[in-house]
């Protein structure tokens, strides 16, 4: 029984699909934090090339892959999308489910495909040197990766917690060129900030992001990139969607069902864009597109669809997403890269549409759910991934109750080999799970600026 | 340019190739230790299943792979073999530079490719518990991930160095169900004798494969299994290379040079015997085919071909073979995986013939080219890796002084995500060199047994 779908290098899309175009209504704008009104390109021009600010506002369906980088996709693109063939038979499901495996990559997750794009701008545009800042490190090693492939200096601000739980994503950062130093650090002022009021705080993306905005704005031919979140992102990931629906055309299915975990968003938005834009122009109306995320950050399922700051001292602009407020800081807890207070700007608008909708699972139950992965199809994910692991495991175990023989597809967004030490936690029994009490939860809400 | 030459999963081999069938005299059978004579299968039945104690002495050319193992291989066979564009653009060589990613497995290993036949055949001869050892921990979690696919049990003796410096190794066998301890241990009469010894001991591959025979020995449906050294581990490798010749095929090219590490020499066998097959029956006379060992474990650069023990203890059979002598303890260093004071008898014989050369280089050597190969390919290689990819630069960088465009072909056997401690003693410049002076050497050489 055919187990992987592969595609030839020639097949790498040579464009992004930008579901901005499919949208009924333009998004919200990015708002100035001091203004309040709508920021204007060159408010990111301190930090970003115009090339990527381009792309963050585009509302055209396609934007063109440069050869240059589509040759540097040919080191792991097109990645195999598999028949979890073992994975339904144990669950004795009537469901087919596919996974892209992402963790072929480098840096082994799907952070590469907008790492290569954002530092060849960034190249291009006569920048040196890049500050950016990691959760888990799987984007600091992804930019780490692709600034050295242009010669290029780099920064990683790596969130605390994690650097202590993943000292080799440092190394791995190190070997291809870069510096990485734990966040909040005595480098920047909103570090030092955060550390005076709080001096073991585990730390947080929004902290790590302040910290790398401050660095790129300070220093000369230094620019900011940033792994998640933003438009220009998503729109990168979509490489991943648009391959997998090749893949699946190839053995004639299509998704009932698209799952990814959701940080900032944009592995889930990678994998369910392009889904999406068949669902708002009315081409597969009923597609179920579900994002999960740790019930210790719930940003979609229990956060506010608002205007809020994309980090915790302000720099940047006010975006429209859903959030628990910048200055909310999750627990420690394994997805590292899951702990964002809030989310990508178009995944939520999606979400907020109805068009996509989201879950929150515990850690200790996505865990189990990783496991069985590792001992059906042999691959020992993320902890992220896990989140969309579990997600397509309960969407399985539906059709097993209802008889449907759905067509389920999640995105296997990245290895777990730096991430044993969770696997090691959860075996003895140690892993905690959050619950927040209502209360926290409004309380951080309450301190999201208002908007005149 | 392409860079990943792609076979599908139809191509899988149908049959392994049995390099014995095309040597020109038969191999020097393995000698029972107490009796000298050659060993009958009735020696080995009591630790291997008949089927591999077939393969091990049969000199048919080609052995048939059973459906149920060539299915399971579909996780993450055919490999990809990669063009190196930008290593060989680094090198500035008009050498053509391919190599045999096997680190996409689920182990991250090619011991992955012997692990599951060997587990396979010894479920259907109702065996239910597996011993093993190992060095590095690639093929621990390669042997436990296919006793898992079989509700087999599995104990792992880990080589303490080893053990030690990469812990993570433990965590993946766990996960996939297996338990890991550290050799020597005092589970066994082995292990407890080395320890009384030297209770600081690193371990050797030697003691920790005494460890796991003894256990084998003493356990009701409890077999044994070697991830490397024997003729059917080398046999099942063979995909590697049968791979290798149909996708340089595809692009009409044939190698000029073949390159693997050796430690007990199968990944090398993997890679090369198809080749050397073609050099001993005259189709291609020409082709050089190099193993790169450990200057610190310099078996067949140094050793003596002549009929040793496998292990520590004495309870193998005495293999012809080039050997530092059974009780030779390497020191510990993160190449663990080639830390064997013996070698495959085949490997052995071909070296001894002329048939394959070898060479041996110093650890920090072979990670400058480690870094060299991370920052153009993009893959951070297992320190047993990295003495290929140093073998395959090597031969680059001589093509560049004499012009020639060979194509040089190596097997990039595993990735070294679980061995970042290497690196980082690597970029800290703590790597230590080892050089064995002739006498040391000699006087290892000296305690192996006379044969009458």
């Amino acid at each position: 029984m055919q187990t992987k779908i592969l595609l030839d290098e020639e097949q790498i899309p040579k464009q992004w699909y930008n579901v901005q175009a499919d949208l009924p209504s333009p998004l919200d704008p990015p708002l100035n934090p001091r203004t309040q009104k709508p920021i204007v390109p060159e408010d990111l021009s301190a930090i970003f090339p115009m090339e990527l600010i381009r792309q963050e506002v585009t509302t055209d369906r396609y934007v063109d892959i440069p050869e240059e980088v589509r040759d540097v996709f040919r080191l792991w693109r097109p990645t195999p999308l598999y028949r979890a063939h073992r994975l339904e038979k144990f669950l004795k499901t009537p469901a087919k489910i596919y996974y892209k495996w992402e963790g072929v990559s480098p840096a082994g997750s799907h952070k590469v495909n907008t790492a290569v794009p954002q530092a060849y701008y960034n190249m291009k545009a006569g920048v040196e040197r890049i500050a950016s800042e990691t959760g888990a490190g799987q984007w600091g090693s992804s930019i780490a990766f692709a600034t050295m492939l242009y010669d290029m200096d780099c920064t990683i601000y790596m969130v605390r917690s994690s650097y202590e739980q993943k000292p080799y994503r440092k190394s791995m950062m190190r070997v291809w060129g870069a510096e990485c130093i734990p966040s909040p650090s005595t480098r920047t002022e909103s570090g030092r900030t955060v550390l005076k009021k709080d001096p073991d705080t585990p730390g947080s993306l929004g902290i790590a992001i302040s910290e790398a905005v401050e660095d790129a704005v300070n220093h000369e031919k230094t620019n900011y990139a940033l792994g998640s979140v933003l438009n220009h992102v998503c729109l990168h990931q979509t490489v991943i969607g648009l391959e997998c629906r090749e893949q699946l055309a190839m053995v004639d299915d299509y998704p009932d069902v698209v799952i990814g975990c959701v940080g900032g968003g944009t592995n889930f938005a990678g994998i369910s864009f392009p889904f999406a834009g068949d669902k708002l122009t009315g081409k597969h109306p009923d597609i179920d597109i579900i994002g999960v995320e740790p019930a210790s950050c719930p940003t979609l399922t229990r956060g506010l669809y608002t205007y809020d700051l994309a980090d915790e001292a302000g720099y940047t602009p006010l975006l429209k997403m859903f959030t628990l407020g910048h200055d909310f800081v999750p627990p420690s807890m394994h997805a590292g890269g899951l702990r964002y207070h809030g989310d990508s700007p178009i995944v939520s608008r999606l979400v907020h549409d109805g068009v996509m909708r989201a879950v929150a699972y515990h850690q200790s139950e996505v865990f189990d759910a990783a496991q069985t992965f590792a001992r059906t199809e042999g691959i020992i994910v993320a902890p992220e991934t896990s989140h969309a692991v579990k997600g397509a495991i309960d969407e399985a175990l539906k059709c097993r109750q209802t008889g449907e023989s759905k067509t389920i597809l999640f995105n296997c967004s990245g290895h777990g080999n730096f991430d044993m030490s969770a696997y090691d936690a959860y075996s003895a029994g140690t892993l905690v799970d959050y619950e927040y009490p209502d209360a926290l939860i409004k309380e951080a809400l309450d301190r999201i600026p208002k908007i005149a």
